[in-house]
Formats: C-alpha cells, sequence, structure tokens
C-alpha cells in the first residue's frame, strides 16, 4: 500500500508548522489512471463531493423533468450551500411546488455557514431550521424522486427504493462495488468507494454528454453543466467551490466533501480528479485540488480565487502576515 | 529521522475516515526520554501551549509581586480564554492596576470565542476588543514585566528587552537554543524548539518547586500551581485545558497551543508531556494528550470530560451518532 504523499504546508516565519497529505487520482474516460498520487485503492467516504452522484435518479428518473427542474435547481441539488437567502428561498419553493414542507425533510437543523446570515437570524430572534442545512438542496432532490416513486417518507433509510436507486447509480458510475456505507451529517447513506472509483465516476461524468448515448449519461451531462453554470447556488459568496468555479468560467464542475475530500469534472479535457487528505482539513483539500487544476491548465495560478487557497498568506489578530499556505508541489 | 506516528483515528460506521499522527515525548526531571513517539527532535512552533514559559520573567523578574498579583492572575497570563466575562473583567482590572488601557496592548482583537459573549456583543450592539482576545491575559503579564523594565510601549517586538527575556527563560528551560522565531497569532515571536526540548522544559516544571534552589524554579512551582487552581481561567467553560485539569482535580497542568500542539506538567510523577499532531488538528493533540494522561494514571479514563475527547461520538444534524473520535492505541 502506498502512503499519502504531503500536498499542503502550513508555513509560519521560516518554519514548516503544519503539513496535510493525501490521496489523489486523475482519470480518463476509460475508467484508467492517468497519474495518481498516495493511494489510488485507498477506501474513502466521498460525503458531499458525491452529491451529483446522488442526484443522478432524479434525472434518471425523469421525476426532475415531471417537476419541472430549472438548470438552478439541479446545481442546488449538488449543493453543500451556506443558507443565505439565495439558497433557503430556493428550497423552500422547491418544496412547496411539491406540496411539501420543510417538516418533510429528514436533513436535521443547524446554523447557516454564512456568518452574516447566522448573525441575521440572531438579531431577528428566528432560529435556524431545515431550509438552512447545507445539504436541503440535494434532499429537495430525494423528495422529488421520492414522490415520483411514491415511496414511504423515510428517504433517508439506507433500505427505502430512493437510496437503492442512488446506491446502483453510485456503484455504477465509479465503477465499483461499495464496500458499504457511513451516515452522513444530513443523515442519508454515504456509499465507501476507493479514490480511484471517485475519479472513474468525475470522469464518466466528464466525458457525458447531453446527447449522449445512455440516459445516465445525459442526466451526468446536465448535473454538470448546472453545477458550473451557478457556482453560487454549489456553495455560496467566498466559498472554495463557488470562486474556483467562477474563476474557471463555467468550463469545469467542482465539489468539496468534509473530511477534505475534493472532485473535479473536466468536461474538455475528459478528465476527472479526486482526492482525499487523510487527516480531513479542508485546507488542505482545497489547496491541492487548486493545485491539481492549475496544473491541467484549467485554472489560473495568479487568480485571486487561486492564491486565496494555493498560496494563501496568514495574519494574525493586527493583520500581519505570519506565513503561508502552500501546495507540498508534488503535482 | 523518524515519521510521525497515527495518535488519532476519525470513524465513521465501519470506516476509519481520517487520521491524524504526530510526535510526542514523555520527560522525567533529568531532562531524559522516559518514552517517545515519533520524532522527538523534530523542531515545532509550541504557539500558546509555552505560556508559562512565557510568563517566567514575570515572576523571575519580581514585576509580579511588585504589582501583587494574584494566583488568579497567574493562572490569567498563561491562558488562551475565550473572552466570557471573567475573562475579559480580569483584564481590564489587571490593566486598570497598571495605570493602563486595552490601547496598550499588542495582541491585536478578534471576536471572543465563547459563542455566548460573541451573541451577546452583537445583540447589543458592541464590537469586540483587544480585551477579548485570548492572549489579552499573557499581554497583560508582558505589559507587567514592561513597566517593571521601563522599556518602550512595543513590547511585541523580537528585539525588544521583554522578549530577549522571554528567549532567555524559553532557552534555559527547554535546554537548548531556540532555531528561531516565527510571528505568533497575538503578534509576540514564539520561539522553535524540538518535542523534546518543549517537554523537558514541562519536566523543569513538574520537578520545580516553590522552595526551590532558584528564582526561576520557584517561578515555575507558582504558575504550574496557579494554572491547576484555576482552569476556568486558563481556557474556559467547554474547552479542553478547563475540563480535563478539572478532572485531574488540580494535580496536573496542561496548554494547548494552535495547530495542536498540547503540554502536561505533573507534579506528582516530576514528569512533562508535550506533543504536536503534525497536521495541526485541535480535535487530535486533545485526543492524544487524553490518551497520555490516561495511561500515566493521572486522568480517569471514564471522565465525561476525558470520553469527550478520548472517544467521543460524533453525532450528525438530527443527533444520530455516527461515528467516534478514537484515540490509536499507541499509548
Amino acid at each position: 500500500m502506498t502512503s499519502p504523499v504531503p500536498m499542503a504546508e502550513v508555513w509560519r516565519g521560516a518554519f514548516l508548522e503544519s503539513v496535510h497529505s493525501g490521496h489523489a487520482v486523475i482519470c480518463d474516460a476509460s475508467g484508467g489512471i492517468v497519474q495518481a498520487w498516495g493511494n489510488p485503492d485507498a477506501i474513502i467516504l466521498p460525503r458531499s463531493s458525491c452529491k451529483m452522484l446522488q442526484a443522478l435518479p432524479l434525472l434518471d428518473s425523469g421525476a426532475a423533468d415531471a417537476a419541472g427542474l430549472t438548470p438552478e435547481d439541479l446545481a442546488f441539488s449538488c449543493a453543500s450551500h451556506q443558507g443565505a437567502a439565495i439558497h433557503t428561498a430556493r428550497a423552500a419553493a422547491w418544496l412547496k411546488g411539491l406540496d411539501l414542507s420543510q417538516d418533510d425533510l429528514r436533513c436535521g437543523t443547524h446554523d447557516p455557514y454564512d456568518t452574516d446570515t447566522r448573525d441575521a437570524l440572531l438579531l431577528s430572534g428566528e432560529t435556524a431550521c431545515q431550509l438552512h442545512n447545507n445539504c436541503s438542496g440535494k434532499h429537495c432532490g430525494f423528495l422529488t424522486v421520492n414522490k415520483h416513486l411514491k415511496a414511504g417518507p423515510e428517504y433517508v433509510d439506507p433500505n427505502h427504493p430512493l437510496q437503492l436507486a442512488v446506491r446502483e447509480a453510485f456503484e455504477d458510475v465509479t465503477g465499483m462495488d461499495s464496500p458499504g456505507f457511513g451516515i452522513d451529517g444530513c443523515s442519508a447513506p454515504n456509499f465507501a468507494t476507493s479514490v480511484h472509483g471517485l475519479a472513474r465516476a468525475m470522469a464518466f461524468f466528464a466525458a457525458s454528454s447531453e446527447g449522449g448515448a445512455t440516459v445516465r449519461e445525459r442526466s451526468a451531462a446536465r448535473l454538470t453543466r448546472a453545477m458550473a453554470s451557478f457556482p453560487e447556488l454549489v456553495a455560496g459568496e467566498g466559498r472554495a467551490c463557488t470562486e474556483l468555479m467562477r474563476a474557471m468560467g463555467g468550463k469545469v464542475a467542482i465539489k468539496t466533501g468534509a473530511e477534505a475530500v475534493f472532485v473535479a469534472i473536466l468536461p474538455d479535457q475528459k478528465l476527472g480528479i479526486a482526492l482525499k487528505i487523510t487527516d480531513g482539513a479542508t485546507r488542505a483539500s482545497e489547496c491541492a485540488i487548486a493545485a491539481l487544476l492549475v496544473k491541467l491548465g484549467v485554472l489560473n495560478a495568479n487568480h485571486p480565487a487561486t492564491l486565496k487557497r494555493l498560496n494563501a498568506p496568514i495574519t494574525n489578530r493586527k493583520g500581519t502576515v505570519t506565513g503561508y499556505l502552500r501546495s507540498s508541489n508534488v503535482f
């Protein structure tokens, strides 16, 4: 087994203060490895990085079109959003269109990631609801499929028809049986795969076209285009997914997952990327995906959104630059 | 060079989702290594874990006694506090006693770590000031020495007499020349040392007594007792330093530092501990220090404060237990 390799470094003055290692794979349309770092066969939980896989049944089933979902809704179904008004309003409208309410969601509640929204709630005496959950878009998608399937309300049960459909799609596009699942922060099962498997899924998305031969290819292509076209619905202002997708001008779809997973879909190159920082640090997964996107020529190394992740100054309480977060230059 | 060893693991269901590695040393009063994991010679920035070293000139110089500081003040001078009322009130009173104000601090401002205090500030329309900075206690100590030295106001300059005194004390108790410094979050120089050097300093503190032969030994013993006696002033409610010191009943002093450093002073055993998780994750340094304190028989493995770090359930947005943060059982 190949050990994880250093991918991101935190420097303070002349000292390497912390270092993050991980596994990364670039895959082509054939599912083969173009280049890998660390162990491509390392088993990981993709967490939210696989939301576009979890959204496949929404399109494959015809449920999305039956419900009249827009490309914006499709982007939102793949989101880990920060509960800003553009996100909660979309979730509320979507549920209303299904004749459902936020009570039908099974994702649970947490304070919005967006500090301004959190503060505004506090100042107005309101509290967060399930609409603010970063996964509420995915769950709106789940409820849409569920209505189409006419299945029971506990749609996050791993044996629910919806989750069985998700698993089938997941295993199909990762090209391997999943060795099992963990329960995610939003209570849905999160299927395990290898870093290679996740990269293979991204390459499938990258190589799919909206005029493709299979329903699944067409679904994948529509989801990719939706994510790349509406970056602010996939995450939110200031966030890596949103800022880096904007910097790439709609040509590439990327997605973060908890515990430092990051994936990218590059349609023009028909390449997929998956990486996992083994310690789970998001600062490092953001740095590593930026380095890989620069390497592949789709992200400008000098774009402010890139520099913020790839060579980010660390400032202290008085604003003095005390160090840098840097790529380990393995890519 | 010995690689860092796995020290903490994040499990989700049946899957090892993330893992944290590090270096750790237990040192005895002679400065010798009792046991080590990883590389004892790894150079680290101790960050806030060395605040009791930075406080030595405060006592050595006689400044603390001249200013009539209490044991509570001494504990607070070693704090990374969360800006709750008990912390900011103490800082304000201390500065007033010196005929100074928060404008004389050079630590900078950040929102209080304590969420309730942050929310209360927001709701009252106030903003955080330098008193809320987690290092304001250390800086009150710095200003006290500075007044005693009759030195200039820019006391965080690495060449300021105060920082030269800190460096002398730091190198004395770590038993080695410092290879340099980084600038800390609070703008003070933070001197580098090895994990062994930091553990040696903790063993010096552990073996020192208030009736000791040297001024420095007496200073070290007073600081240790102050920290162990007033855990709530060293961090705050809910925090690892506070809860674990309380669980050990005032017999052991411990201190966290940014980027996953943790130290412990065990006076009864005359042992010192230092550890660094190489990826900088605090969840892991808290887990590892708890494991070491249990191993050495000073922390009850079944105490709620221990379980919260050593075998901590991870719950999702609906309160379901989805996994655990666990020690890697290397200790």
